[in-house]
């Protein structure tokens, strides 16, 4: 059976750069299934790219090869690389994308991708998705084994995971990106929250961690256990992150309030 | 065969929301076809996702089956239903959104999706799209009986739909929606429309209901039989919408000029 | 076996238009492989469009049906054509939009689609990308010989390709397109730059055609030879077209610095 390939860029929707890469594949791969995860990443936001296969990467079929294109590095000699977790494959630009998933997708094998025979006869400097990573991933999809596609390697560029920190009076974390609806999606996973605590955010008290809109009337904001794990801070039929214009990498507190 | 399922959501492009869907019912029916109807509805706008899938529903493979994620009230009580036309299944939150549908492709039997053992093993309370929409969804392309899902229903939410009022000399319509090209889709059937009538929208006479944009000058408006079977405005190699910034909800009028 | 299916359109992602041609297409052609190149084209932007195939057509699988819909003539009296490469089909409304294509790839049978038979049974004036190409793309897929379409013609719609013009002391050429990252796109081939010319936009030097962007530091303008063999200028890690709000048929030169 084909197994299915999973695309995540940068690309946009008005080029077609996605669709070639589709074109490169199903030229080696005839029945591969594809999937967009999502070509609508900011324009090289590695820790988008990162935190969206964090949230995507479990819900996949066994064996999901994801191929992943946001690569500011492109052209330089920054590596492609291969990983390896338990259940799925992934190919990416080595710089750090690949590293933030959770712990039981964890990629334990890597190789640096070198095979140039696997490649497109004409490798450009500017878009490896379509000469280098399309090409492998649909080899990967017709059973290659790994060992052909270069050496194992134990030093992959790694992106700092921004933990919460534990403060005096609770704990002190960053806003990690906002999504289309508005939604705000902190650093601090849902299960360190206790019961008596609530949420702040720019001095503003959230109140304690809800399980849905519907605890909060229409327009208020609140706290809620994200989809991901992750504590999300929202405005019922509103758009929390429009409205208050909160940027990645603001301050988050979960503190007993006074 | 494995049918084809239909997703329509306002996810929007720039997250995986929509791919992890996709993750998830291909982890179940590995060889489902999947077809994107759209991601691009407003946050929330039942009405917008409505009238989608009234224009899109009759081109679709018997036995489709339509998987609708508009649902501002995810996590609320509002039920998860499934509807079954002469043609199609539907998937869908409780709101009306599966109730504008032309005639044919009417639901005639209702469904409240209550079967847990199909959700995924953990719920959120916020991407029910992802937890119990897509494995019903996949379950459904895989030949589960529907009568498995949950109990009928006889009164699932239903959305007025706004029917044209026949006023003293014609007749009064309100916009609907407004598409990308910025041609403006009205309630009023093009069958109402009698040859003397011409359209009027702003007090604007648009002349009689045309047969194709180029019955104009360009850059002049025009009243069109849209492809939808309902009366469009529309600029000729212009975006009327824009022009104008015509609304939703505003009148429009089909009379005999003075 | 089916053949793939590709999509280039100007329908936006907003309204279901593309999702109801792959509807019309499944109808027909169940397992048809359908993939979307894009359909973020500026509406009405045939050069675009142009361009688009004409970056894309050589990656894709033998015997794939381009099917393009950026049609601002829709419902007048221009033709629906079909024409057949070395290695692809095309489907397209008559207005150039097939003309832009590489060596390589150029039809060289063309002929007009008239077989209503083919046709979706009511046609509208207004998105025959439903009612015409969809539901003939299905055909061939099918195996319909393209005998079957209707006469073959000898006089399509041409574009004509801005050819760089020679000048004085170097080549005169002009901005194509701006893509999503800001890249700007010449029309000048990267084999017509001498080792020792410098590209200039806008009076400035942008140095010699680089290899890739780590040729220069952060934040600098460049010139490069861009993944379609033409030109292209760009700001690393940047986006020069939004920098410098650089357009389409803005004038660029290559020659020997004083």
């Amino acid at each position: 059976m084909i197994r299915p390939i999973a695309l995540l860029t940068d690309f946009g929707y008005r080029d077609p750069f996605a669709g070639i890469m589709k074109g490169v594949i199903l030229a080696r791969a005839p029945r591969a299934t594809l999937v967009d995860l999502s070509h609508g990443i900011a324009p090289g936001d590695i820790p988008a790219a990162a935190l969206a296969l964090r949230q995507s990467v479990p819900y996949f079929p066994k064996r999901t090869i994801f191929t992943v294109v946001v690569d500011p590095g492109v052209g330089s000699k920054r590596r492609v690389v291969w990983g390896r977790s338990r259940k799925h494959d992934f190919l990416a630009p080595d710089n750090g994308v690949l590293t933030w998933l959770q712990d039981d997708d964890r990629i334990t094998q890597w190789r640096e991708v070198t095979n140039t025979l696997l490649f497109l006869a004409k490798v450009s400097s500017t878009f490896h998705g379509r000469d280098i990573l399309a090409p492998v991933a649909a080899s990967l999809a017709n059973g290659l084994p790994p060992a052909k596609l270069g050496p194992k390697i134990s030093n992959p560029e790694r992106l700092a995971w921004p933990e919460p920190i534990r403060v005096r009076n609770g704990l002190k974390g960053v806003i990690l990106s906002c999504d289309h609806f508005g939604n705000v999606v902190t650093n601090i996973p849902v299960n360190l929250a206790r019961p008596q605590e609530h949420i702040f955010h720019r001095r503003r008290d959230l109140g304690p961690l809800r399980s849905h809109y519907a605890a909060v009337p229409p327009g208020r904001a609140l706290a809620l256990a994200g989809s991901a794990g992750l504590i999300e801070i929202s405005t019922r039929d509103g758009n929390y992150a429009a409205k208050t214009r909160a940027r990645r990498g603001e301050t988050v507190y979960v503190r007993t309030p006074r």
